[in-house]
């Protein structure tokens, strides 16, 4: 018997050497119809033999799919992006697909080329982690399979999005200082618009309403969202004697950036300024005061996420199209 | 005129337009050969007026490129590889090429198919960043432009190799701690074999032979060189009684790993152990105490492979085959 290379086995081929048809072949394979158990060994044996992907084979008979997806992401240099597309990898590469991980850098112009070519690369759906509002027209035109993480689209229709109850935290995050005795915070917000940006603002917001206090137009900051943003904008602050106790960061970056703004300043956390992160990233639990932050479960988004697409790839109903998180408060050194 | 769209346009579309030549076309665009001035500027507004990607079209005609590159990475969640892949892709990017990212958990399976799967959808080179010691057989025959990051290969041939000067960076690690005192130096080292590894291991023995110390067999420990690992195996050294006052962790995860287990026994840092890691990741930059590391330029070494896999692509000779950057002591308060 011939010896075959991997790459150049085909259904037929396998079909040749058992000296059955190729339906039967496939029938083996998707354990779907009628064949005997000598025909089912027979077939195995040169799969087995010839190291024959059946996952593979199987899905691609049955769908003609490339058996590939991509992933939009805006900073893979973040944790928490890096977190959960590690978790979409670590769903679909045993089901057999390729995952394609396409940095964006929050970038519009970025983002519609990868998803220009990722199409042009045949993958069968898009997992997009983005700021981005609109879709780009090329998009629109031929559509397939897409789940949102993190951040929703302005046009809605029938996209489906896994998200932190970023709302949620931002109140739980905001009420943490307010009942540690804070009275001037500080709100440190990315200045890109996004939904989960804005979901965390009004979580802010709520928790002054519920306290009854008043929200203070002068400690609303929106700034670039790194360590080096936080701490330019909050070492400005302290600058111009403009006073805080409390500070919300919208990412552990942003906390960080404070932390060393504050230490600085010889300014004490959290005896005289308290602090809260979100996301809650390594970078959070291992500085120095640990900052309390606000967990998100990277582990579901990504798990809930990759379900999802699989099963819009798989033509599947989507029983939930809007999946919110839950988010937690974990408490640290900072507060 | 009729309004084409974008993705439609060809040469031969111009070139009917600006009625001319395709090769006059080719010509304006490569910017080589003959044509005049109003030649010029009539194909340049038609390719302005259609928003023509100069770039890519001149690429694609010289070189019948797919203009995208994939990029091999053991895990994108250590921000030691992220931001080298980072580098890769501002590299890439504007000069017209897409990066897909692959996330190979550092499994030789994964490795393969990666390989196999970036093939098929035809990248014009790869960027190898990993510890698998031999190549497929499939891209052995069919071989594209590569260059490897951080790890070499066994099998020399004529891949390009750019890493840091690991075996310095293990020399100057455990320099500093025989400098400051240290008797008994453990070396915390990924269990997993890779050239990166062992040149680190030459240079924690160059240290000890410099000093005229004998290296202590107990103290050379192959872990899972992460936080969790390497808290474990300190813990477990702690708990035999087994003496140390130094320790190398071969990369800055295991170094904060290192940190917590010796705060969980109440043993003071620097005062009893002292800690060098290696990367300078920001983790290592923010713990408490800030820790003693080892620099890697992650930008020159993302740039510096994303060159040669350029030079290799458009056929160009390539000097250094073997670029060995340098690596620097970033003292902080763990030494």
């Amino acid at each position: 018997m011939k010896k075959l290379k991997e790459k150049n086995i085909s259904i037929k081929e396998i079909a040749t050497l058992c000296n059955v048809s190729v339906a039967t072949v496939s029938r083996v394979i998707n354990d779907n119809g009628r064949f005997s158990e000598k025909t089912r060994r027979k077939v195995m044996d040169i799969i087995k033999q010839y190291d024959y992907k059946i996952n593979m084979v199987a899905k691609s008979l049955r769908t003609n799919k490339s058996q590939s997806i991509g992933v939009l992401v805006p900073n893979i240099n973040n944790e928490f992006f890096s977190s959960v597309v590690l978790e979409i990898e670590s769903y679909f590469f045993p089901k057999g697909y390729s995952v394609f991980i396409c940095n964006t850098n929050g970038d519009e112009n970025r983002e519609k080329e990868y998803l220009k070519d990722l199409r042009l690369k045949g993958v069968d759906g898009l997992i997009y982690i983005s700021g981005m509002k609109s879709l780009p027209d090329d998009y629109l035109k031929r559509k397939i399979p897409m789940v949102c993480i993190d951040r929703q689209l302005d046009i809605n229709s029938d996209i489906v999005i896994v998200e932190s109850d970023n709302r949620a935290g931002g109140f739980l995050a905001t009420q943490e200082l307010i009942q540690k005795g804070c009275k001037n915070i500080l709100i440190l917000k990315s200045c890109k618009e996004s939904s989960s940006s804005r979901a965390r603002f009004c979580g802010y917001k709520d928790a002054f309403a519920a306290a009854n206090l008043p929200v203070k137009e002068n400690l609303i900051l929106n700034i670039n969202i790194t360590v080096e943003g936080a701490k330019n904008a909050v070492t400005h602050l302290i600058e111009k004697d403009i006073e805080f106790d409390g500070i919300f960061a919208c990412n552990d970056w942003a906390a960080i950036g404070s932390l060393i703004a504050l230490k600085e300043s010889k300014i004490k956390v959290p005896g005289q300024v308290k602090i809260v992160g979100f996301d809650n990233i390594s970078i959070s639990q291992y500085s120095y005061p640990a900052v309390t932050t606000i967990n998100q479960d990277k582990k579901r988004l990504g798990q809930e996420a990759s379900e999802a697409l699989l099963n819009l790839i798989d033509g599947n109903c989507i029983v939930n199209s809007h999946v919110i998180l839950p988010v937690t408060l974990v408490k640290r050194e900072t507060t």
